[in-house]
């Protein structure tokens, strides 16, 4: 492959079919995701347009994955490619395609804080591996990608999950129904509907939250809970808010993560007057998250929130933005 | 009210918003049921179209509620209209409408085995209430009659479940997505979708059958159960008979109830070899049920699984019909 046109000009070249000129540089954004939504702990998963992270990626000539700079992670993350999560996948994905001749520059553009239960690791991951994907020629469709991207999830947080990358990959409302075999299902994304995520700094790791739920639940509170995400489901199928919101109840996981959480009550109360559809912890947290009907509602939500936290001097991030129904995208 | 017409002139005369001639007797169907629908304990039934029970009502001068005649029940059910579900939730009914002034005189014609897994309590139930709203001009929406029939399932059973009342009255697979408040929810029934119900003649009260399961369970295991929940609810918006298949496994009540019906592992195979989109027991059994893409499959089903009870020298009645889409109707 030569490499004597300008990136640019490459980039500009991206059409889907366009096979004359090979595609050299791309530079992908991934969306953050809100995993769990409430009542469907492990199953459910959902992208926003906003936060995300960002991947340049560049073919070279010389065979092998190499991290060249990564930007916004204050230094936390893994320049070694076989230790990154981007890199490590993006090479199991070449294997897989068998072009392990391919060489690959990665530039990683954290846009969206690490830890913070927004699927920080996944977005990452999964803009690498669609931007390789997209420079091989869309060898797979997006739904074959997230074995690969989980592979990376196993890589950062020890725990091979798939419902943060599923819908960072596919966009909207994703169901993992199965992990054996997986089973990946794409939900309607409800039009209109807006999400309001305020990060308080504080540190929740991943694998601390996962060890303070119980391996044992009382069975007619697993029938309360998978009643909850049938509605949602349903809601999500019947474009119907108020089903949503009523479904968006999780009498198992959050009454012990949210303890984590620093005015976690609070901030429910703040969204719930404001009109949210429903309110819960994104992610393992310290996330939170509201779904509304609007921006407007969402913003007030998120800006009343922050107060609260600043209250109680917690620092915090928000972020609002609707639904992301795509899934990644070429910058 | 006058009584001096034909009970057939009268029940010529059924038709919305006929208000000349009010309606003094009337015959009703109420469907068949099979709650649990595998994974969906305890928040999902269907109804059928063959079994269902008949219920002829008929208003006299005298007030109060009477059980007249009750045929196909080998003597099992009480006559007393304070012990019988039908009469008692039709007072229930009548005493909410606030009118106790009504005489009722009612016939239950069962058409359906007595504690078969298969909802017969609910269709004789909401056969009555159905019968009764009409009679008194549709006072109550079909929805608005489930805690009425609730009651009776209390009396019937003990517990005042709505997993068999619901679609008895509401038609197609329905979601008891909680219970307090009560939230019932019409799910889409797939076009062409036959069920193939056998029902082996072993006792199997559903008292019993609630006691053998666990009280706690997995985490895990509940995670899996809700995972399926929702891809069975995607797979009838979606109607897609394959997900619907793919989610039709019950980890957690389904390996201990099993266990009290003969031949169910066998009944199984049987039914997936011959084409079965999945299989499970209606209800707390014993009866068994597939759901399948066209009406042969159905009947070689049934017939193959009645050859083996047979072999196993239990008797058997089977039922192939497609789901009830409507709920109950006027005969």
């Amino acid at each position: 492959m030569s490499n004597n046109i300008s990136p640019k000009e490459e980039v500009l070249n991206l059409k889907k079919n366009d096979t004359k000129t090979p595609l050299k540089v791309i530079r992908v954004f991934a969306p953050a995701t809100v995993a769990n939504v409430v009542c469907g702990f492990d199953v459910l998963g959902f992208a926003v347009n906003e936060p995300g992270d960002e991947v340049e990626m560049r073919l070279t000539e010389i065979p092998g994955v190499v991290i060249k700079k990564i930007t916004g992670d204050d230094g936390k993350l893994p320049l070694d490619a076989a230790k990154n999560t981007v890199s490590a996948s993006v090479q199991h994905y070449l294997k897989h395609v068998n072009r392990l001749d391919v060489g690959v520059e990665i530039e990683l553009h954290k846009k969206m804080p690490i830890g913070s239960g927004l699927g920080s690791s996944s977005a990452s991951t999964v803009a690498g591996l669609f931007a390789i994907n997209k420079l091989m020629g869309d060898l797979l469709s997006p739904k074959e990608l997230v074995p690969f991207a989980m592979k990376g999830e196993e890589l950062a947080c020890g725990y091979g999950h798939a419902d943060n990358v599923a819908p960072a990959i596919l966009g909207g409302f994703v169901l993992v129904r199965s992990y054996d075999p997986l089973d990946v299902i794409s939900l309607p994304t409800p039009v209109g509907m807006f999400a309001a995520i305020v990060y308080p700094e504080v540190d929740v790791p991943t694998k601390d939250a996962r060890q303070m739920i119980r391996s044992k639940v009382f069975l007619k509170d697993a029938v309360t809970q998978w009643g909850n995400v049938a509605g949602l489901v349903s809601g999500l199928f019947m474009n119907d808010f108020d089903l949503i919101g009523r479904s968006m109840k999780d009498v198992l996981v959050e009454p012990t993560r949210s303890i984590l959480i620093p005015g976690f009550e609070e901030m429910r109360a703040i969204a719930m007057e404001n009109g949210a559809i429903g309110f819960g912890i994104s992610g393992s947290g310290p996330s939170v998250f509201s779904l509304t009907k609007d921006e407007e509602s969402a913003k007030r939500i998120t800006k009343a929130q922050q107060q609260l936290l600043h209250k109680l001097n917690i620092n915090s991030k928000a972020y609002v933005s609707s639904v992301n129904a795509e899934g990644p995208r070429v910058l």
